[in-house]
């Protein structure tokens, strides 16, 4: 079997490589693949010889190949993994900064951050999947790269290639469940149901005994049920009692958008908005990898965000091998899931996965509650989208017009030409229109 | 045939008498009911004084009862307008204060003041509707209650009466239109579709050819399309060019929240919110309706708001009364016109009517720019109405925090107490629960 | 010695009669008389039953008297303590919220809240110092009723009480940097300079050495130097360097005037607003007063801030009976000790004390970065201690609008008419002008 | 008598050209010599063709120069006119643009936009000082450049040279008082107190009778106090009625802080910012100056603002030159007019003028209404006058802290990083120090 990770060079890497060693067992990988670009080749060597200082102490037989050729890497590969970033940390402080030079939200994957995300992104994941159709046509796509819903959607919409997009804020809202009602993370059972980073746990037992009340309890008695890039501000009691559906960390964007707004700004004033964190983080940790003495995932990590990533990551394609129909929470094609939603949009549901992919365990419709903002935000992707693929400004603009953090068409008028004008080198779509 | 009017003593009734008047040829009227409450018997007293004043001029032989009794109004009616405002204008004062105390546009319709309002309004209309029910189940119910689509919503959902909503926005759009165009109002042919208050014209041709470009291009160039109470911010050229519909004038409060947020805010800081201006605004009409050598609708009634009320009131009974099929733009039960949306909402669309009633011609799915908010601001109208029948403090904070304007569920949570307090005398569904 | 304590019956006094006990040696008290109004009956038998049985417990023979006759009380008094809250905590929660409304920090000291305490406060303790002109001539008044600093002035300009303002910043301050410095509270020296709530420490030595840029690093590095009743916002460390001068902890009402805002909106969203707390610490403490085991001030009266005031105001009343010239800071009339301020007016700074009264240490001219803001300050507090004696509406609108919490004229005159209306029964000097 | 001109290209000189050939029975003007740098030479030449044409229609005999080269033009001058603008208007663009970013009200000459343009400005009139010192020491300094009063403080607390700071807000505010009143300009007896942009008449008459309560009155009916770059926010009559001062209009920034930066965000949205609003003014009036049958200030010129700015210029000349002691009001050393300023600030304020220069009339101490916010200011102006001659950061984010549309010392830190960096290359004081 040969895995090729697509942005090799990211600090995320070595997490990915763990998964691989300790399942060892169910996924037997014969071969790994880093490709990166050129510009990453500092990054993408300390992070392969880590890979096989890894590997070597693990005495498993799986070779790591280091690459800037992605056609060769992908020819006859068995599951591309995506996890790129356009632009870099650089392009993601312009996504968090210039909105909020306009007092709204940038966050890099659900705001307007996460919709320049998406065009600078959805160009090159298309491009990516060409490739795939060409090179590699039975290949599995796991996308991670974020804002992973909308990336996904744009593969299923644009290409053939067999795609999941994959988070792992669904597998950690499962085991900070388990940790508030003390049981083990097997012992809870969860549906979920929503949109990449807007996803809902709709049900929660434990042996079959409904754990909601308990689980709101626990969450408004200041219980952890958060990210760690995400400002922790409490849940209303009230609010989630009413729900009677837990949403998921990034829920706070929406649901208190005014505290966030002030978190966010306040943070840019001192020490920086999360890119400028993450760079420094960034820069440690590759100081980190770089010694030859270490020969495993580094704790520092766990600093990063990004955790149980490898273990969703890693479990997934062993479904996939091993037709397991496993419960997975994954990003596909509703087709009929979410029955107030379109077939062909892309939602983050529970399906289960066997070797034929993921198939969604119907869901029927959605309350009015949780319906509203889904729809929302799913139109507002829809036409993001579109922009992306397009180079549409129009589209573009009513993308941003309605999305829930703009307040207003002339904002978003304003704001679109800041970050056309930001992110330019990675807009072709947009500026070098006559040469496509 | 006898028109019952409930909330006859309101300042607009006048509006409505001429319009009978005028249409005589068209219905038949025999007898007009006035019907009020009885802290209301001097404004109803000098409403009928005017009403017959207007019909003895008029040569017809129309009968004019004023009563507070309104089950011997309705008895034997063959149409019962709705226009009473509960709580009175003091209410609508709070509406619209109490939300801009946390930074909230208040709005009596569309944001947490027409919440408030549809929580006074729908126990009170499901009240009348057990009687028509009773006491003239052939009765149609025309609702010019605000909020108009929720109110004719929850009188579809829990009751049998045959009900249409109606609005003199859409009409007023048509005719402001026609004047940008030059043309005549009925050489111009539009299609509605949305949500009252929240209604787009989706088509807009004269003789067959598109005018929506030009009409954009006019409304850019300044030229009105705004209704009387509304803050005429201008709108954003591109954002209606990308659109391709025709907004309404509220939506104003959506795409310009910012804008509209800051005017409510200056302007409760100078002259007073709306409610206060209006208050004066009817104080002095009363004045001039006193004078008894006044025998027709005064011009000063134009001040109010209001426009071309009459001519879509009487022109639909009309259609309803002759079986015309003509063309109405009203509030109806969805029934698979608007196919994103359920068939038991009331949307805003335009309908072909007859003595069946009105029926919706066909859309289809609204386009994602317009389906975003249209589905958020109908799942914020169906917890509302949950909320007005049941009492549920629960369904009210969903509602109200899914509402655009509110940006947080704290401030929904602390905004609801406020409002359910200033609202007391008029809820009892949320404070006497032990007695219903 | 006799002392008389108005508004005796507040949660803070067991500080007080500590401090009578444990200074018992250097003022040689015979009687302290405890004075309230009949609404608060109940607190001032409570606070009196425990000062009984704690000056049983010391042994010593100080009579103890209650009573609701100012009068009487104060005839023949030594020293007049003044710690009343004209409208209690009430009046405060007021005080802080109705700002908020438009987006103003209340603040029950030095803001729009500590505008509305001194019109309610003023008209009383001038008459309580004719009282002492015609009772009690050569009494002493030490005040530390908030706002210490206007009230204090009041009192200089409009009567010829001997007065002196008392507040626990500015020995607070010292505590908390001996702290930080990691040496005794004796060991510092430190001069003072401003007004009250907005004290500056313009000099800092221990054995001579300046300790100013170690405190001000200490400070950065997060040391507390804060009260318990003011939210903890960061210093900004180059405006710290930069200033050479330690700010009072209430001068982030005014160097961080955005995030306080912010965060006094999240309390009233969340918690309620500072009188909200304080209600509810209040009922407690009482509750634990009333225990007829109890012999001292209990641990639990920390928590209710106002931490070291007994040591400020025993130690002062020392000062004046033994002549000793000691340093204290405290409030005075200028007499040229700040040079570009007026004579008349108060400020807090370091003076020596002795039976004569304080005399302020010479401090110069400011320099123009503490200037600036104890000008504005200065003007605003004088325009409202004008509108407090004389029911001005002119001076009061004036006053506020030099606020630096009020973005405008509009807003100041808006939330002017809320204040006056909220405080009605405590302002007869704006509502009964007929009658004085 | 030679007349330089220093920034001679600028749009306004034929303004001054008008008045030099109107008053040509007054000042003799032998020769005008017109200065700019070398980047502006096809502006100087397009003005320098237009004065000459303009001298040779009045038939009087007055030599025009064009030179680059300023020692030459000053050496011998009589009077040296300062009207230069360093950085232009994309400097101004950004002084307008970057404190928006942190909902700080920029304005090019009171806020931090001044702040930045006194930083770019000072240096630049030190070194013209050093050189009229050096060649012109008799030469009289009239200046307009902005921030006026903040530059002609900087020359006489670090130069020897003459100097007069002039602004046309006080003739405007007469020539608007003479038309609200319906009285000539001369009949109208005004004083004036305050600084530059911050003055306030504090007195109004007509033969003797106070007009200022009727002055009032008129302005709170909406007759015109105002000038044309200043958004016409409306006064608040209680407001000035109680203030008994008549405020400028640029004090609107102060008194409507809220409204002011709501107008200049929705202005930087729409339209652009009064800096690029002044572009294309600019554009434009450079296209009719070429006119070469253009021989006379063209009537486009009143639409750039600064009427009656050469009256006010030439004026003042004459009374220099004629010795005729008549009333001007300028900005010069306080000397004690203010009695709550120092001497050495610079005022702006009525004055005697003769050929000895401009004498304060005495106005003794201002009361507190106006006295706190024109210390804040003095205190914001004396640091940024600091700042500017050393380039120390301390001083300049003290300055900023003070600045009264600055929320927080936070924001200030991160605004003036934004504004240091953005006028890097005008600002050798802070980014070459080794090189001073």
């Amino acid at each position: 079997m040969k895995i090729v990770v697509i942005g090799g060079g990211s600090s995320y890497t070595p997490e990915l490589v763990e998964g691989i060693i300790l399942r060892a067992d169910q996924i037997n990988v014969e071969k790994i693949v880093f490709v990166d670009i050129e510009s990453g080749k500092e990054k993408l060597e300390i992070i392969g010889a880590l890979a096989k200082r890894m590997i070597k102490k693990s005495e498993l037989s799986i070779q790591v190949d280091l690459t800037f050729n992605r056609i060769e890497a992908i020819t006859d590969a068995d599951f591309v993994l995506t996890q790129f970033r356009v632009g870099g940390l650089d392009a993601r402080a312009n996504d968090e900064r210039i909105p909020l030079t306009y007092d709204v939200i940038g966050q890099e994957t659900v705001g307007p951050g996460g919709f320049a995300k998406a065009l600078r992104t959805i160009p090159v994941i298309l491009d990516l999947c060409k490739e795939i159709e060409n090179y590699a046509s039975d290949a599995w796509l796991i996308n991670f790269t974020n804002p992973a819903g909308m990336v996904t959607e744009a593969v299923h919409k644009y290409t053939s290639v067999k795609a999941i997009g994959l988070c792992n804020v669904p597998i950690n809202m499962k085991e900070m469940t388990a940790n508030i009602l003390a049981v083990d993370r097997e012992a809870v059972t969860m549906s979920f149901a929503g949109l990449n980073h807007l996803v809902y746990a709709t049900n929660v037992t434990v042996n079959g005994v409904d754990q909601m009340p308990t689980l709101i309890e626990g969450i408004a008695e200041g219980r952890n049920m958060n990210m760690r890039n995400i400002h922790d501000a409490p849940w209303e009691k009230d609010f989630l009692l009413a729900l009677k559906a837990l949403p998921c960390p990034y829920h706070r964007y929406y649901y208190m958008m005014d505290e966030m707004l002030v978190e966010e700004k306040q943070a840019a004033l001192e020490g920086g908005t999360r890119a400028e964190q993450v760079k420094e983080i960034e820069r440690a940790l590759f100081e980190v990898y770089k010694n030859p003495a270490l020969k495993e995932k580094p704790k520092e990590l766990e600093e990063r965000g990004g955790a149980l990533y490898s273990e969703a990551a890693i479990s997934l394609i062993a479904s996939i091998v091993s037709d397991d129909d496993a419960i997975h929470t994954v990003n596909v094609p509703n087709n009929g899931a979410i029955s107030n939603l379109p077939d062909d949009v892309v939602v983050e549901v529970t399906c289960t996965v066997n070797q034929s992919g993921a198939k969604p365990i119907r869901i029927g419709p959605l309350p009015p509650e949780l319906n509203g903002l889904i729809q929302q935000i799913k139109a507002f992707e829809v036409l993001t989208i579109e922009a992306a693929v397009t180079g549409s400004k129009e589209k573009a603009l009513l993308a941003l017009t309605m999305n829930p953090f703009v307040p207003s068409s002339k904002v978003a008028k304003a704001l679109l030409e800041d970050l056309l004008e930001a992110n330019k080198p990675y807009l072709p779509q947009f500026f070098n229109k006559e040469c496509s």
